[in-house]
């Protein structure tokens, strides 16, 4: 039995499909007729971009538009005159092979990125697997195809690539892999896709050969190659209750999240955009908590036009019948950037000139979204927030645009819902600490758990030294959210959260206890979640919130936690 | 008259030195004798290693070891094998004369930092500082000596470097420049020297040459050239009036800081090393209140031994003739770096890798220097405190290799005080909200307003776009203020401060109100600020803190401070 990390939960047992990437060899070869190694290689980067557009294709079926975008990164590597140009100036002065020419361009955009520090991981995967792809077109080598696999297979392999991951079909029931651990992207593809996977299972793949059967168990972390039958029975025994379990929750799709003793709160989900709409009616999503409009401007090539946001928020609006619909504005700099936009060079770009600090400065952009979403309110429930308020000046500031951009659509003859609420992320500490006087001023706050942890602890999450300090669990955390509970709730207003904290189940209890209004998460932990809201009384809750307050260290709160889920 | 910003406060009627830069022309030329300008360069980079040597040692005079620390990054960078090697490998190479080779490093390192952001502005200083010298040193340009000064001078120039700073002597009288602003180096050094200054005064170096008579307000940031004598006579009046002021201020050095109600606080001084004790004992400061000791670190070639750390607690300490030192280990990292230690590349290091997180990670280096001070606790009232604490378990961490390092040394048979005192920064936004969690284990705080505004806030204040974040009278920061306090008192034990805001005039009067119990600031504010506590009763002072606590935002609190000191 090979142990490992259990990274999306289940258990199966079939037939194992091992991935073996193929092994690309350059040589540097003397090319006399540059023009028509030029002419191969650009033949080569068209079916590249053809095969990432087809990949791409085929995956919008199974994936949302957050995962999906991956593959609008990669066509923009794909189509950078940088590599483009730089290929073919070295085929030209240099007289070298086209497959040579672009693996140095690859080996220098690696090293460039890794001088850059380990914050550019994905860019370097992106690198890899574009330029691995165009090699392979070049060579005529067969990158092997996930679409085809056709019987019930466990995938095992080093690692899966995002492009892996995408080409996932029914057939794969989950996957093991050598390296990885519990935030790796196939591990949180693994949670989307609602297949098990165990991820950082060394030996796995020498272990393992095609054919062989494996039981892979995803919620203890073990992997089994060619078990006798009676583990065999074992594991499937386990796969059945875990699957029954499943079944029960469904049965929860359309109840109330209701407290035994009558306390109702709202259980949303969180989407990237329309592809994730029926995903979270499905789960039984009384709204969406959380659209990350950024998507709609990282999946586009040129800031999206008017008409382009309005059809986008028209259709979520749409889709979601009526039910609640909280749309963020534009979130971006920090981490998430645009092909389109030179963000300035900042020290600490966590901490500077990003979401509404951005649209408060160019409010031609945020003028350009208001109008929009304003113009799709007609279609549904809308709520509005903006990221990263910081002081109540920023709020009005940002409040009086949206006043200015109503009334003027309003002065067009343009529809505009008198309904539209107004509020705001609560995800820096100053605006948790002053949050009873943004309610005065805000409709409801969204708790965004990830950055408020960070900034509140000063620690990057991203960076592997201080990981550790990522604390969701710390009674300081806890204080901030309870803070902006009570804040909101002394001037009738609401508040949610739409960070990862909101779905984790340890957690559900003690923010329902804190009285949180809405939790807005991924689709797929929506039914668990009201499994907890229904099996507990507010009054316990209440009582265990107050109980992990007091606590000194996160450590403190988990026991806390979990000697009450124990009972 | 011009108008500029008022950077350095005072007023001075003097003779104008204009400093003027000698133009330094690098022509390529090709050298034969390679051999003979390998030589003459290494001349001229040992020449220029003892100029910045002997500024450093003149410097020494009026500075204070932070002040000085600029002199150390200069003579690293003389020193760096790199510069060397790059040179003379241009010189051998391409047979290039010296001025050229240099003058070509210069260009790559500065164009280099340029790429890495705004953040490396002072190192491309440095290059250009050390750079300039090796020129002028090649091409026997002799660079100005403003030590030559002999009579009561303003300076007036394009801008100050640091080298130009350091060599301030007493004749210079204030300066006038054409850039600049208030945070500005020049700026800093200015109010340190206590000399007037006004800095971005567009037009002043054309206006003035050598000789003419001006008359400087850096109260009102006013400059006129040869004024006439009815001005003079203005002027002079108005710097009679200043200097008596500041006189006036001197009768309070020994009297106790308390209010007219009697309610009595503590005012003390930051520092960087011994050379700033007199400062501090000087303009009447009760205590240290800070003693950053990372500049023992960065002015070393390698981590400073425990016996190098002895001596210059034990010098403080006894400096301080018993009166309280807080000395705050080492606070690395961030934007501050070591020249023998290779810090993780870090998307932002201000949520990184620093301060008390390396010294938990790297428990050697932290010994050393608990050790050191342990030793040197028996000199004088030492208290030690940890920066960036953001968890209970940091603390509790932090504090058992305290006490484990006191009992070796004690089973050493070493003598150790029984009376330090072990407290932590407050910086960070969860130790404030958890400060009477905290205050269980710690035996006091300090409050480190700089990095407490910057990461509630979310902002990065180097960061001009959003740098308008920094608020240290938003209501949300007073109330992180008020917390800490609170939960320090509920456990009986002491809030300090030792961000700049310990004392601006407009926070000492909030801060009173609020209960800080000691205010660390830089020496020249001490007598200021003792003013300040005298002229006030404890009651107003906590009537204006509640007012001001219970504001929206930050322009709110600034006018009722304005509005009770206008009184």
């Amino acid at each position: 039995m090979l142990k490992g990390i259990a990274a999306s939960a289940g258990v199966s047992v079939a037939k194992v499909y091992k991935l073996e990437t193929p092994k690309v060899v350059i040589e540097k070869k003397t090319v006399e007729d540059v023009a028509a190694e030029v002419a191969k290689f650009e033949a080569a980067l068209e079916k590249t971009k053809k095969d990432i557009e087809g990949v791409k294709e085929r995956a919008a079926k199974r994936l949302s538009e957050e995962e999906l975008a991956v593959f609008d990164a990669h066509l923009m590597m794909a189509g950078d005159p940088d590599l483009h140009d730089q290929v073919v100036a070295a085929i030209n002065n240099d007289n070298v092979n086209a497959e040579y020419a672009v693996d140095s361009y690859a080996n220098m955009a690696i090293a460039m990125f890794e001088t850059l520090g380990e914050y550019f991981k994905e860019r370097i995967a992106d690198v890899k697997d574009v330029t691995f792809r165009l090699k392979c077109n070049l060579l005529g080598v067969l990158i092997p195809d996930l679409t085809s696999i056709a019987e019930d297979s466990v995938i095992v392999a080093h690692d899966l690539t995002p492009s892996d991951t995408a080409q996932l079909n029914e057939f794969v029931k989950g996957f093991a892999t050598e390296i990885g651990g519990k935030t790796s992207h196939s591990a949180i593809m693994a949670n989307s896709l609602e297949i098990p996977a165990v991820v950082g299972c060394a030996g796995v793949l020498e272990a393992a050969n095609t054919g062989d059967i494996i039981a892979l168990d995803a919620l203890d972390g073990e992997v089994v190659i060619n078990p006798d039958e009676e583990t065999i029975a074992k594991y499937q025994a386990k796969a059945a209750q875990y699957a029954k379990e499943k079944e029960e929750l469904k049965v929860l799709k359309n109840e109330a999240s209701i407290t035994s003793d009558g306390h109702q709160v709202e259980l949303a989900g969180n989407i990237g955009g329309y592809a994730d709409v029926e995903g979270v009616l499905n789960n039984g999503g009384e709204g969406v908590g959380l659209f990350r409009t950024e998507f709609l401007y990282m999946g586009s090539k040129d800031w999206p036009t008017e008409e382009e946001q309005f059809q986008a928020y028209k259709q979520v609006l749409e889709g979601m019948q009526g039910k609640k619909v909280v749309v963020r504005t534009l979130d971006i700099g920090g981490d998430k950037h645009l092909d389109y936009y030179d963000f300035p060079e900042e020290m600490n770009p966590f901490l500077g000139y990003r979401a509404i600090r951005l649209c408060l400065d160019q409010t031609d952009i945020f003028r350009t979204q208001l109008r929009a979403l304003c113009r799709a309110s007609v279609y549904g429930k809308l709520c509005i927030m903006f990221p990263m308020i910081a002081t109540v000046q920023e709020f009005r500031d940002a409040k009086a645009i949206f006043e200015d951009v109503k009334a003027e659509l309003i002065a067009e003859g343009v529809a505009v819902s008198d309904d539209i609420q107004v509020g705001m992320m609560v995800e820096i500490p100053a605006s948790a600490v002053l949050a009873d006087q943004f309610a005065k001023y805000a409709d409801f706050f969204s708790i965004g758990t990830n950055d408020l942890i960070q900034y509140s602890m000063a620690a990057d999450r991203m960076s592997q030294k201080v990981s550790y300090l990522y604390q969701p669990f710390n009674p300081s955390i806890l204080r901030l959210v309870k803070m902006t509970i009570e804040g909101a709730h002394a001037h009738g207003k609401w508040v949610g959260m739409c960070g990862a904290m909101a779905g984790e189940p340890k957690a559900v209890p003690i923010l329902l206890g804190l009285g949180l209004d809405e939790f807005s998460m991924s689709a797929t932990q929506i039914l668990n979640a009201r499994k907890q809201v229904k099996s507990i009384t507010f009054e316990d809750a209440q009582k265990l919130a107050a109980e992990c307050i007091a606590k000194d260290t996160a450590d403190e709160v988990l026991e806390t936690v979990a000697s009450y889920m124990g009972k």
